[in-house]
This record gives structure tokens, C-alpha cells and sequence, in this order.
């Protein structure tokens, strides 16, 4: 049977989702769980490879089991195994040709920073510090241009791995409630380091560094020099993964073409 | 000269605000960083001895120095040698007769529940986890009779010493937003748990486990069995301490009667 579970990390001590030999990773604490609960060794394939000191709400995550523990109850039974900053929210079958990771028809991360001269030691875990002020209305709309389909190649890191740089955004919004500002994105996919490279050219634009064309200029030419810097991993939260509607409804595996699957 | 420090901090690895012999308190993390800052020992005094495991935003501190430090530069000397856990957001000189306890003429304190079965990890540090659904329109509801003065006797846990049980609410209301149920309530002063009364009754109150009469039977015939259990510490945050708006204005010590100052 194939479970795809639910999980939200704080990811302040991992090296990121994905195993690696330096350091403790979402993944091997999630599957050393499985492995004490179920007794056997299983692979887990994640929806996004989340970068060290990124954090999730609602990480997707799918494996395949022999076990007859019923799919709800994995939360309850892993979140025994696993440290308490990593929980499993929720548990269900899947079709066995269901992939967290290549049927994601979308997903939605949340950057949060703190906007005022220190930090609260309740936010610190979870945001990014911006000492100076900074406009939260001109972010917003300066955000805007970025909704629709464009070739975002100007806003990815060396690194990833991809096809094509076209993607989707459907929501770009900045809110603030305080000195807490909080920039939601959604879009078919993401390039690597895209969310954290937008956030980082919204500080520059509401501090007014940058003007508020450095988005359709970097649109326009595909230069990553015309953004602002890389904001730093602890403020930004992968908060959900959509998948194909289609599938959700019926449960069954979908025929539409997948979005795009690098980040 | 007299400063008075806003301070945070998560108190999840604190045996509370006040110094202690069998564990880290917030105060003697506070007096070694004074200590380091200034090169002489000092003594904090808090308007609030938070419990073990209790947060908070916005604790004010007072302590009296010969350094030369100007007061507003504070947070910037003092988190150099704080933990993460532990953040100063202000400092502002104040009057030789001020007192961070005796002249806070009311707080303002936030309770946070999680109430879904699961807990994220994110919202794990800061809030109790409540997996039974409950409803918050109806503990809000049930809230407003124990605004205005009353006597809370029936609201204190053993331990609390002071000389009345009177004190007056002059805010408390309960709000959802998704999982998150938060519970906000501000008075001239709290008896010793009184928060976590109140909001473990809440939940009681929000099940359907109590009647929404239990506040008013509690108030009416002064007993602690009228009501819920008290919450676990986890969800607590001392948000705001409020001073003498006179005070404030003028930059005087004020001869208003102050508050009661026992928790």
C-alpha cells in the first residue's frame, strides 16, 4: 500500500529535507521512525527538497509498506518515534501510482519577517530579522507583477536541476500585522532558492534599495543581478503542496500534465 | 540611573522568570549577561514572575547602574551575550522611584491553543495542544462575564500571596483562525495561575465538558471546583505590562493607587 502522509518541521537543526552524510536530515529522522514503528527499512520521497533551516507546515511525503496499520494512524504512531520538532499531521492511501513529488500540480510557501529594531525570541526560531523599516504596501505591490506565467531563469540559484524556467504564480501577497510581515506565494513551481530570492529583493524594494520595476526587469532580461539578495532560510515555510484536483476527488491517478518539480 | 528592559524570551528550557537553585531562570540569564555588559554584578527585578515553561513578549525589568551604557543602546549590549532564547527589546531610563512590579498598573497575557488532532511543529514551543474539537465562538461567549471587578478567589491556585482577590478584566476574548484558538485577556493584575484557570476552563467551557455558567458559579461562591483544570504552561505569554499612563507622559513617578502585584 502507498501512504502519503503530512508532515511539518521546524528546521532549524536539520540539513534540510533530503539525506545527507553531514548532518541530520527530515528525511532520515522520518524514515528511522517508520523503520521502529513498522520494523523494516522504508524509503521515503518528499513533494519539495526543503534547503537546511527551512521549516514546513505541510511537507508532503509518500511511501510504499507491507504494514497493516491503517493510514490515519501513522501521526499517531510515528510522531511517537520522531523528536518533537518534526510531527506528522495527517495520513492517507494513495493510488500506488501516486507521487508526492511529481504529481504536485502546486505549492504554497509563507516567508515571514520580523520588522523592527530586535527580535522577539518567540519569532527569532521562525522568521527573518530586518532591523530597518521597511514598506509592507510597496511590497505588495511590487509582488504583483510576478503573478501569471513568465520565465523566472533571472530568479534562480546555481544549483537546480530543470527543464524549463516558465513558471505559474497564482498568489504573491504581503501583509503586515505589526512588526510581523508575512509574504504568501503559490505557483506551479519553483526554481532553487526562488522564494528566498524574491523575499530578499521585496526587502530591498520596501526599504526602497531597489525600485519597484527590479521584478520586470529581471522578467524581462533573465539577470538574477537586477534582485536583491538571497533572504536567509529561517523565515521562509513550505505551508502546503496542491495536488491535481482531479485525483483528489476521485482518488484516482490523473492523466494532466504535472507541474514542475525542481525545488 | 534606573533602566527599564522590555524583554522576550521562549521559556521552554526556563524554570521560570525567578532565580532558582535547580534549573536556568530568565533573571540569572539576565544578571550573567548584565554581568559581562557592564563588569559588575547587578540585580533584575520583573514585573512578572512567569512559571516554568511560560513565555513571554513583553516581561519590563528594572535595575539600577553606574555604567555609562545609554539606556536605549541596552538590547544591542545585552543579547550580544543572552541565549537565542532570551531577547531584549528596549531600554529606557526611568525614574528612581519606578518599579517594574509595583507601578504596573495592569498586563495583558495571550494563551494559544492548537485545536486540531495533531500539532505542528511549528506551533509545538508556543501553544497547548487541545486535539478535541472545541468551539471558540462559545468560550468567547462564556469569557465576558469576568469582565469588569470581581472577587477571583475561586480562580487562584494554593501558593499566591496576597492580601485581596479583587482585581478587574478589562479585555478577554477568544478568537479562531484555522487550528489556532487564542485567548487574549488583559487586567489590573492576575492571581497566582488565574490565566491558566481561566483557560483551561475555557477548553471545558468550548467541549461542551462544562456549562457556560461554571465562570459565574466560581465568581458567585469563590471555589476552584467550579472550574476546568489549569493549562499546561506551554501556551502562556506574558504579552504587555502596562505602567501608569501618567507616569508614561510625564516621565514622573505617578502617586496613583498601582495595581495588584502578585503573580
Amino acid at each position: 500500500m502507498r501512504v502519503l502522509v503530512t508532515v511539518s518541521y521546524l528546521g532549524t537543526r536539520y540539513v534540510g529535507w533530503q539525506f545527507q552524510e553531514n548532518g541530520p536530515s527530515v528525511q532520515a529522522a522520518l524514515e528511522e521512525a517508520l523503520r521502529q514503528a513498522v520494523g523494516t527499512p522504508i524509503r521515503v520521497t518528499g513533494a519539495s527538497r526543503t534547503d537546511a533551516g527551512v521549516h514546513a507546515l505541510g511537507q508532503m511525503a509518500h511511501f510504499d509498506t507491507q504494514s497493516s496499520i491503517p493510514p490515519e494512524r501513522y501521526p499517531f504512531v510515528l510522531n511517537r518515534y520522531l523528536p518533537q520538532d518534526i510531527r506528522v499531521l495527517q495520513g492517507q492511501a494513495v493510488p500506488d501510482d501516486f507521487h508526492a513529488r511529481f504529481k504536485a500540480a502546486g505549492k504554497t510557501y509563507t516567508y515571514r519577517f520580523y520588522n523592527a529594531p530586535h527580535i522577539s525570541a518567540l519569532a527569532l526560531p521562525t522568521s527573518c530579522h530586518v532591523p530597518l523599516p521597511m514598506d509592507a504596501h510597496r511590497m505588495h505591490e511590487a509582488a504583483q507583477v510576478l503573478l501569471g506565467e513568465h520565465d523566472f531563469a533571472g530568479f534562480a540559484a546555481a544549483g537546480g536541476q530543470t527543464k524549463t524556467t516558465v513558471r505559474t504564480l497564482m498568489e504573491a501577497k504581503v501583509e503586515r500585522n505589526g512588526p510581523a510581515v508575512t509574504f504568501t506565494v503559490t505557483g506551479s513551481g519553483f526554481l532553487y532558492n526562488m522564494v528566498r530570492i524574491i523575499a530578499g529583493t521585496l526587502v530591498y524594494i520596501g526599504q526602497g534599495r531597489l525600485s519597484a520595476d527590479a521584478f520586470s526587469d529581471a522578467l524581462r532580461t533573465g539577470s538574477r543581478l537586477c534582485l536583491g539578495p538571497t533572504a536567509p532560510p529561517e523565515g521562509l515555510e513550505l505551508t502546503r503542496v496542491f495536488y491535481d484536483p482531479v485525483w483528489q476527488v476521485r482518488g484516482l491517478a490523473s492523466n494532466q500534465k504535472g507541474a514542475n518539480h525542481d525545488e
